[in-house]
């Protein structure tokens, strides 16, 4: 019989593996032997978190390429096909949503292999939750533009959908670009759009604070310099 | 000093707590006196499964009104803003999307107070992982239209942005709707566009299907009927 395809979600950041993921995604993560991962080093500095019985240098951790082709897919699930148990996972968060591991669950499913998403933080969901925005509508957008007027002009776009459609607009920036970010939302939204920033999520350095636009002008951005951050907005 | 908000994710059906949520989101919960909640006996009932020490009847449990006023939101609020923390829960999943819970934390984001999101189980973020599609740019739709002619326009209009933008699509139905649905999505879509229905997630009775449209025109979808699922799909 085939094994099982896991999709393990990972820690945002430094925290006891029990603040953020179920006994389940644990007791799953602990027995699996076989890993297909965003960057090795880290997959093994979570791995080292879990307190395995196994030495983690006998586990079979594999990096996913970055656009892997169907015979990189065969390779890496050729343990699921043999009957083991695969974990794939990535940096942090949830493997596939805004990190690598969405083409492998795509091969997997190509070669009807069984695939089980465990629970564990997702910054966006998080972020969307936190923010009190349209959870009953919205979109993720990933990266914006870097060059001011593009990202001006992606921002009144998202504005003028939320202003139509009452959506719930995400997005992420490099962490060390957030205070451009920041400075760009405040002028260039209207002064009622609500801008919401939820940053270190799930860490004791967490930080979420929503206000409108004109509220962001006055602000101190900086805060926010350098952090892992969602942001949210709605008009 | 206020209290803090805590919104705290539901399971998404009968399942030990510990198989979807954190020791960190079980210790917050099991400590917890005033909830906010989509309805009071389901709260209970999740409640009942912490084996907490106090009996639920001594705690204060408030339902969440469909579009709560300010002054809602205040009485609500009042034990946070008198140094009690406050839980907000759902009857599954995530309070906020795709469920009642956003407009208060709209409100206690504009008292100041802190909120703070607990980890735990999302079906709508769970179906996006396990279907391999667009995890770095997708939205969810909540329900789509009933009547054919509509619900065929609003697959159109999403297959057409999904093949423009690359982008995932999520929405959810009806439970008994659901093999309706799936016949919909069979006839309207082009026969290669990828569709996933992830069905009773963290339970043990878990589906996760991907196939092409064209696959669905053929697959037994008798199977989904009556089933908390989630659709996604992408060109």
């Amino acid at each position: 019989m085939a094994g099982t395809v896991y999709l393990v979600p990972n820690l945002l950041g430094v925290a006891a593996p029990d603040t953020a993921l179920p006994a389940r995604t644990l007791d799953v993560a602990r027995r699996l032997r076989h890993w297909r991962v965003e960057t090795p080093k880290s997959a093994r500095a979570f791995l080292k978190t879990l307190a395995l019985a196994t030495p983690i240098a006998s586990l079979d951790v594999v990096a996913l390429p970055a656009s892997p082709t169907a015979a990189d897919g065969a390779a890496l699930l050729a343990p699921a096909l043999a009957g083991d148990d695969v974990g794939v996972l990535s940096d942090a968060g949830c493997p596939g949503v805004a990190d690598p591991g969405a083409a492998l669950v795509g091969a997997a499913h190509a070669a009807g292999l069984r695939v089980v998403p465990l629970v564990g933080p997702s910054a966006i969901l998080l972020a969307l939750m936190a923010s009190g925005m349209n959870g009953q509508r919205f979109a993720f957008h990933g990266y914006l533009p870097v060059k001011p007027e593009a990202r001006a002009a992606a921002l009144r776009a998202l504005e003028q959908d939320s202003r139509r459609e009452q959506r719930a607009h995400l997005f992420i920036e490099t962490p060390y670009r957030n205070v451009a970010l920041l400075g760009a939302l405040a002028a260039t939204l209207a002064p009622a759009t609500q801008v919401c920033v939820a940053a270190d999520l799930t860490l004791e350095t967490e930080t979420i604070e929503r206000r409108s636009a004109r509220g962001w002008r006055s602000a101190d951005a900086a805060r926010f310099d350098r952090r892992p951050a969602v942001f949210v907005l709605q008009v």
